[in-house]
């Protein structure tokens, strides 16, 4: 099997991904808890680091739910051992889809042998990125709407090494919590840092491009920058070893993407970045990504599509119709809440009303239980109604730790408690009011 | 000269244009007379179809300002031949960009005897249309925001032909008057007309894609539609030969495209369809494409790209960030004016309170007149400020007859102006209404 490795901001798994592969595995599978054992770290909330060093824990959730760093490396192998276990699979590395004709079922592909054709094939599945080239090719055949955003920020990957070796476990110690995700929030730029498995921090810096302008290439410059900005995180990394990296890794642009439909005809379909690209600020980018997976499958199933040994092309139709119509405003919500929380990351973390909210939806969400959360194990492979009851649960628990909850619904019930809220607040205001002035006038009328 | 011919939606060509074309004339060329003259027929109205064939003139000015149908090919040749008669220009016909490395200055292109490269330029214009290869080439270079948006509609043209020959002027004559752009305005779908010089009308149906899989290229199915809602127009085309051109002609999806920035350093451009392109229901697509040009050009201007005969490369790197900046507000704008009146044309034109409103705009614009409206030719190649005094003409009005006054300014005048109406009726109502509440309540107390 051939490895594939690329650099990448960090990943963060959670219960939308988990629940796919748990579908995906089966019952008898073991992909769902090696993948889990051997190759995340949990994480239970955010560590912000205030410029005088000082740190704050901000839990994600009161009930001890986690999401997980995830060895990008190990994910993809146990993916690609997965599917290659299955005897109708085989893989074709290194070759670069040029053209397709849909309806003549024509594929050419570019090989280090040259240019390749290929016309064995029913259905083609577009999961090739952002820069997706069969999204490209669908769009000469059908009226795709479209619309890419780039934001004025930049990305860069730094490292925090692991610690001196722990004497007692004979492992090296983390220079920081594990179980956290750590950001540095400096309102117009922030440091976020992930655990890795051998106990070292992959760290990644978004600045606005303008910044790294300013920086010119000059390691001076950065040192200078992070000394002032980021003391302790530079400290870890070792002063020399962040400017080599700031030298040398590449600065990366990050960009939105939204397009729909997502099929054409029975012939093929995008999923993950391919059909919806989103800034990485609210750690769903993959796991909008396996939704989509987990998705069309349940309405393959609820369509018939796999019932009979033999693929049902109207079957198949039916659900990829309803996919592109039922997941389009799904897959909105979350590309636009992304771009919501890049202000809230690297600001709002550290503003006092935002942390007095978080602490009343707290108490509110103690308050307002849902009855039961059902278990990713019962949701797999069919299609989810909307709980009836969400409890209080913040928009980012709802949108990370409740697959059964889409996106969508998700957003709509905290924008419509939000205002709820708003009303009783604006009530409980004026009842006050009221009875201070009662009380006020009667105590002019009646001094005593 | 090659000529140049394709089948595309009707020409109208008004003053943001025709001040362009002046501007490239100059005070000896003749480019704007010959073209005015010769190849335009003046529409000085809205001529709007009921379905019960009764007709209805809605003029476009108070002060007889028209619009313009143009001949596509006659502009296209004019244009061509003007360009030709300058030493250094050349024309490459038949040949297709194939990649361009912007950088390195090679252009690759395609012609009937295979792959050409060139490496002879220095500055490179993409004014290449909707499906743009030069702005899909910048696309890799740039971090361009980018959106295409397909409407349900589709098109069709059809066509109405001269009427019989005039004994008096020996002419074919014209079926419907040659001074309107007709209108059959039908809620979901509409039907238009233009002019042409040889008498005959150019006509559009505009229609969801969903009506023309109704009439499942039905010959029957059409004529029973156009005998059901256009039957003036249908009797003036023919029932054949409107059915022939339903079948043969065709049913061409409509895209609003935009993008930014426009430029890549000193190197190129995107103007006209290939950055902008919109729905044609505001007449103004090739208008703002020939904007671009007066713009850019004052902007050089106003840097001294061409005060020298050596083009200053920083001079010309200035004027395009200012164009890629001052220019997509008002791109946006008229975008999106346009999308807005594909609702209006179809619906709004018979709608009760859109013809009183228009009735009330037409007292105001003759009462609070602007003190002087700036001639074309004083505005020739300079930037505009935008005029103090835009007096009270509807945006229609602004945006077709003031190009001293950019799309985005027109649209904010109105929009206040509007608020301001709205603020005006609003106490204007309250007023009366107090007046008459104090009437009757005298009127009670003493009924006499």
């Amino acid at each position: 099997m051939e490895k594939l490795s690329r650099r990448s901001i960090n990943l963060a798994i959670s219960s939308r991904a988990l629940t796919t592969i748990k579908a995906i595995d089966g019952e008898n599978g073991n992909l769902y808890h090696n993948l889990v054992t051997n190759a995340t770290i949990p994480m239970k909330g955010r560590m912000i680091h205030i410029t005088d060093g000082s740190l704050d824990s901000q839990l994600y959730s009161n009930k001890g739910e986690c999401i997980y760093a995830i060895d990008r490396q190990k994910l993809n192998n146990a993916l690609i051992s997965e599917a290659e276990s299955i005897p109708n699979v085989s893989f074709k590395f290194k070759s670069k889809i040029r053209a397709v004709n849909f309806d003549e079922r024509e594929l050419s592909y570019e090989t280090t042998e040259g240019l390749q054709s290929d016309n064995r094939w029913d259905f083609m599945i577009g999961a090739d990125g952002a820069h997706s080239v069969v999204r490209n090719q669908l769009m000469r055949v059908i009226r795709m709407n479209y619309a890419q955003e780039y934001i004025p920020h930049a990305y860069l990957e730094l490292s925090i090494p692991p610690g001196p070796i722990d004497p007692e476990t004979g492992e090296p110690s983390f220079l920081l919590d594990p179980n956290h995700l750590h950001i540095w929030p400096r309102q117009s730029f922030m440091l976020i840092a992930l655990p890795n498995q051998d106990h070292s921090f992959t760290c990644t810096l978004f600045a606005p491009f303008e910044k790294f302008t300013e920086l010119a290439d000059n390691k001076d410059n950065f040192i200078q920058f992070f000394r002032q900005d980021f003391p302790d995180a530079l400290k870890l990394m070792g002063e020399e070893s962040a400017a080599e990296d700031y030298i040398n890794n590449p600065k990366g642009s990050l960009v939105t993407i939204k397009c729909s439909p997502y099929h054409y005809k029975d012939r093929a379909v995008v999923l993950g970045d391919a059909a919806h690209s989103m800034v990485p600020f609210y750690g769903q980018g993959m796991n909008a990504g396996f939704e989509d997976v987990r998705v069309l499958l349940s309405l393959m199933d609820s369509e018939g599509v796999s019932s009979s040994k033999k693929v049902k092309h109207e079957s198949l139709l039916n659900s990829l119709n309803r996919y592109s119509e039922e997941r389009e405003r799904d897959l909105k919500s979350i590309v636009n809440l992304a771009m919501g929380n890049y202000v809230e990351m690297r600001s709002k973390v550290i503003n006092p009303i935002y942390l007095l909210r978080k602490q009343i939806d707290g108490v509110l969400n103690k308050v307002f239980r849902p009855p039961s959360v059902p278990s990713a194990n019962i949701l797999a492979r069919t299609t989810f109604p909307t709980a009836a009851n969400s409890g209080w649960m913040s928009l980012y628990e709802l949108v990370t730790f409740r697959p059964d909850i889409s996106y969508a619904d998700a957003e709509e019930i905290t924008k419509k408690r939000d205002k709820k809220l708003k009303n009783y607040t604006i009530l409980t205001a004026f009842t006050v009011a009221t009875i201070s002035t009662i009380k006020i006038y009667k105590l002019l009328r009646d001094p005593r």
